[in-house]
């Protein structure tokens, strides 16, 4: 079994090594190959995942290429994990919609919008490179905006699957309050990618008992700490919305944090240059702790679990995975990419059937699918109109003076990303 | 044929009499009952309409009752057109809301939802004596926000239709831009009430030639500057949005000017008394020039011609009507109540097809209509909560502590017609 | 010793006569008379009062009466602690601001300033005729705005000295921190009132060792707590602001605080309620605990001590009160009205020297003082125009269109209140 | 007589060439330096001020040199022009502030607060070098912004005196509505740098007729206009305020505004470009029409008028100047810096007198007064906490929040610029 990681350079990837490392019975990847134009940083995380490997006895090889054509060649699975722009990119998202009075951040809002701009083009150059090496490869996508990413390859007719870890964070963290092994818990999740309900939590699989009640009576108020929601919101509410909720349920109030404390650009560019500099240490061989803080928890576990299925091995039945609506859902689009809990196998991903969803949650969802839709267009068409519609279009802009001011900036800041600016 | 109004004490009334006395070869009444508790601006009122009625020969008897169940007995036709605690339960929808951040208006966002919780169970049990008294009247639904009313009315069995003047007013102006006569002026009106875009402007009927384009290049200044919108804005869309979009399109902007000017209360108060003093005049035989400034343009042509169609007359043929959507637009419910084009007759209204919805319109569409349902809920089984989940799911609210402040708000401004509170 | 209180039916009231009870050494008061127009409230409280002298021996008589001039004939001091439109103003000056975006509260923002136009021809007419009945006696005010209010009393050329319960509440708390009695506390108090910093606090007297470093240190957070503000700030400053700077400091946090939950109104109301209720239990013979949470904590010592300091008694040298600046803060006008240390006696208040105030303060002051100066006017003139240029000039307005909707509704919630409106 | 130009390539440097050309009776000049470390544009705009000279008879030379000290060298008077950080820097002065919902500009607010703490240690640097070549040159700075740098100049007991061309902006805005020429309009201009107010229009000098009613009453449209402020708020004041009031009296407005359209970086970068280009044309020998709208209209007059006062010649008797209060305002410190009518002469500066100031402007004057002198103490002494007490200092910022916020960003964004950060 060959594997490919494209973006393989990030500082992540020790995570996804470390997984691959623990979790090799499920998913024993024969070959390893970590994609970047970044030379320099992919021989640092290179090496140090050669390192993991060896220390905990894995056998499959690893090697490091920029050349993504070779890297794909006769690959099963093709792992997208890429950053277009880098942090730099990342920090422009994350400052310059407060210009406007509007939250900055990379995957929702206006700052989202920027980062799909600049990745589908990318991300759909490299699929149809990856299918012309290998049609029957699996791309699993953990491209940010996973939502707009995957509706863009499966549109374009790829073998995609889109992958985020809030859902597999959330099992992981119910499991420890609740006492079980994750496996048990299975999670009632719905919604889009980064705009996601827990609406139940059931033990053992999808008939199992609901202890999402219990779980909020004893544990609202950690819950609650850990996403930045008032304690009562959850209550009242019944269900565990996703952290970026908090971007529409306290937008201004984030706006105004935003605006009262330094971006997080320093913090996280500097955190990065520490990694890489412990990377490249021969003694390391195994991730620093450091790199927790990093984001991205279980996202190597989820990667794992995925590919498996989708080889045909030992993954989970059930996973919340991106993938087309086709009527699960019936307020959105066959065609909207939606974020549910799946049957995986090596046929690819199947909904399970949802509960009706509250009207709270479904009116938001079709608002931001709509959204998502002029986001694609734009994306792939290009032009100062498609993205001001999309601005528009989006409920935390929806303001024609914002819509304006967020349009020129967009452009003026990724000038050098998009083809047509 | 007999008509009733409920509400008929209302300073609005005259224009109504004024149009059923024009086009009474249309809808010839003879029978027309105003009934409103308030005998004392009742009597006024009705002393003028019997006027007017006689200055133009028709020949139609006006009568005035605070009985309900008398004034509609054996009427074909029930116009409700009432206000939930007047002018001044009016005045606090526009203020209290501007206290939390958020647009304060009578049909829209927190100040709407305040008027259907007040609205929706006076006019279902108005509307359950209407059906005693006679099950085959039809109902006629102005009475705000419209498509709520209306779909209380049509769950609970009613034989209503909702009606509102902003399609007829386009209409009129349309038709005086293009020098033809209103008749040849074909709208493709599409949205839920108060919440609506003119996507085409036909001539002759549903297949003529759209002519919103030339429409827009030679009249856009002078449309934008009615709808207090940026010309640029209507140039881009490509279509001219109700002017209630306005609220969502620049709602901040609009949050500041009301917060920078005195309310419309004593304005709306102001002429009102002024309108009531001149309708005692036994002299005034006809509608006073200032009921002009009153709004609600065109509405007793737009009641004339729904009443018309529906009992069977010679109305016209497509009307903008707000009944269920039922299939109409795919990404709405079937029992949604949308604002369209329909054809009317004595059956009842059936929407005609309507063209693929941009996303841009559609999602926002969608994200109201599930405010809508909940609002629904909320003004039919009560409760702080169910006011809680419908402000947070209006896109004009979404956050969390905005949905709070303006929970206690309403509940504390309103607090006398909540009969749960 | 004769003593009234104008609005002596407040349900403050029982605070003033516990402490008249407890400090009769201090202040050997003979006769004290109760005078407020509503005399229902005011039998509940003078009952109680008299209960409370009985109960802890008190020889002196309390009178009730609704007739001012027969109720200050032949007083020593008058104390005016009135409340013009009562709490129903109060609730409007802390909730119509907020439609404009600005802070609601009655003494600080266009609330204030509403406050100062009821009071100060209210406080002016009562003071003339107080000097009517006895040139000679001491007019101590407690009616806020108490800046305000205690210049337009000796711009009249009245024996009138202001007095607020900040300072002697910050000196207790700090007395309790440092575990000394309160007389050794000194606090270099410095401001206008409202608007007052803690630059040092002493041991001892004016020239004791400063330790209010210490304090921050040690109760930093505990002050923090209680100001609602940051530790930080406090820390950074190393000064201790009145609680009042928040609306300064923390602005817009505070107007989007009051509007996401209910006014104060109904809490408060509810309170007095229930106090008037056990005022009339003629078993109550000492103030209810209930009182405690109602605001005016210490008033009675400071009112008591200012009076026995007047009137030639036993009061404390030093005390924190309003009066005219003459150069003591050279920055700010003679006859400006400053809340300082004073030194008391029968002759008045005489600020002591005050070290070089930091630019960080003394510019608010500078501009607040303006302010002062033009609510002033507004108060005494009359005059849409005066009211707009008093808004324009406050700190937390300072824009045209705020000033705008401010002026109009400032007017439109208190024309009662307004001879010239 | 030798003058020298520190920031002499500047593209403005035409606009002043043309004065010196035009007005060479009023100022003979023998040798001007151009001093400028950008050789590259330094030579662009030394040689178009050459041609300049050539065909306007002007018989001085023009020299350019990087070496300040060479250049200033034996000059009677130095003007300052410089910017330091160039465009780029003010661009960042314009946006970051934004995303603390606070206004974005080069002189005012924080951006302002930027460019002092840039500017201060820089120009004083220069001006120690001036006084070392010639103890006895004018120091006249032009270098914004003004009031802070000539404060710090004159703290270091430099002769120096700081203008701005707003003045003379309205002097001859004003001599045109009359109809008069521009040295019959003497005005009663009374402020801060920046801040300021024509609080009367007077003929023929001090003592003439104030026609500023008559001005208000029939240019009231035009100047409204200009000023971007309502025509009824001048009505109101009375007065006319300067441009930069538009930051205080329409902050929100102006806020939403700069968020809402793209910043004037490209713009201005654009404008410079084409500029340098036409100055490279050896066939252009006068200022180009494009320069214009460059801004600074008028700047030439001014400074001409000045230097020739303060070198003794024949420059206006009163000119507004920004010098030291030293009692002129009484309600500031004498060693505030304000831009006042001075009697200049080769003695420097006298204020004349100024009529009592409303407190609507006073109480603004004395809060900006106190963070300039905390801006200085930034400047000069720099480190973190002095640049957060100066923000919270300043009347459009005040808050704690955003004051660190704007800290952290204004630190961030200009620590190239900053010896301490």
């Amino acid at each position: 079994m060959k594997l490919a990681v494209v973006g393989g350079g990030s500082t992540y990837t020790p995570e996804l090594i470390d997984g691959f490392a623990r979790l090799r019975d499920t998913l024993p990847i024969e070959e390893l190959v970590l994609v970047d134009p970044a030379l320099d940083r992919l021989e640092l995380v290179g090496g140090l995942a050669r390192r993991i490997f060896a220390k905990q006895g894995h056998p499959g090889r690893v090697i490091t290429t920029d050349d993504l054509d070779a890297g794909v060649e006769g690959a099963d699975a093709v792992l997208l994990q890429l950053r277009v722009g880098g942090q730099a990119a990342r920090n422009e998202d994350e400052t310059w919609p407060l210009e406007c009075g509007c939250v900055g951040q990379e995957t929702t809002g206006a700052g989202g919008l920027a980062k799909a701009l600049r990745t589908v083009p990318v991300v759909l150059d490299i699929a149809e490179r990856v299918r012309r090496a290998n049609p029957d490869a699996w791309i699993i996508d953990f491209t940010n905006p996973v939502g707009i990413v995957t509706r863009a390859l499966l549109q374009a007719g790829h073998k995609a699957v889109g992958l985020c870890n809030v859902a597999i964070g959330f099992q992981r963290r119910f499991a420890g309050m609740l006492g079980v092994t994750p496996g048990d818990v299975h999670l009632d999740h719905v919604g889009l990618n980064h705009l996601t309900w827990e609406t139940g939590v059931r033990l053992g699989g999808p008939e199992g008992e609901n202890v999402l009640p219990k779980l909020l009576a004893e544990h609202g108020d950690s819950l609650a700490d850990t996403l930045r929601m008032p304690h009562e919101l959850l209550d009242r509410l019944g269900v565990v919305p996703s952290y970026y909720l908090r971007y529409f349920y306290a937008h201004d109030e984030v706006v105004r944090e935003l605006g009262t404390k330094p971006s997080r650009a320093a913090e996280v560019a500097e955190m990065e240059r520490e990694l890489l500099k412990m990377y490249g240490d021969p003694e390391l061989d195994e991730k620093p702790e450091l790199l927790a803080r990093r984001g991205g928890a279980y996202y190597s576990e989820a990667a794992v679990d995925l590919a498996a299925s989708l080889l045909g091995g030992g993954g989970s039945t059930y996973q919340v995975v991106n993938t087309y609506n086709r009527g699960t859902l019936p307020f959105l689009p066959d065609d909207a990419v939606i974020e549910v809990q799946a049957a995986v196998g090596h046929a690819g991903a199947s909904p399970l059937p949802v509960a009706p969803v509250d009207p709270l949650y479904a009116g938001l969802m079709a608002n931001v699918t709509a959204y998502e839709d002029l986001a694609l267009e734009a994306a792939l068409r290009g032009g100062r109109e498609r993205v001001f519609r999309a601005l528009l279009a989006h409920p935390l802009v929806g303001q024609y003076a914002y819509a304006e001011g967020l349009t020129d900036r967009l452009i003026a800041h990724n000038r050098e990303h998009l083809a047509w600016a």
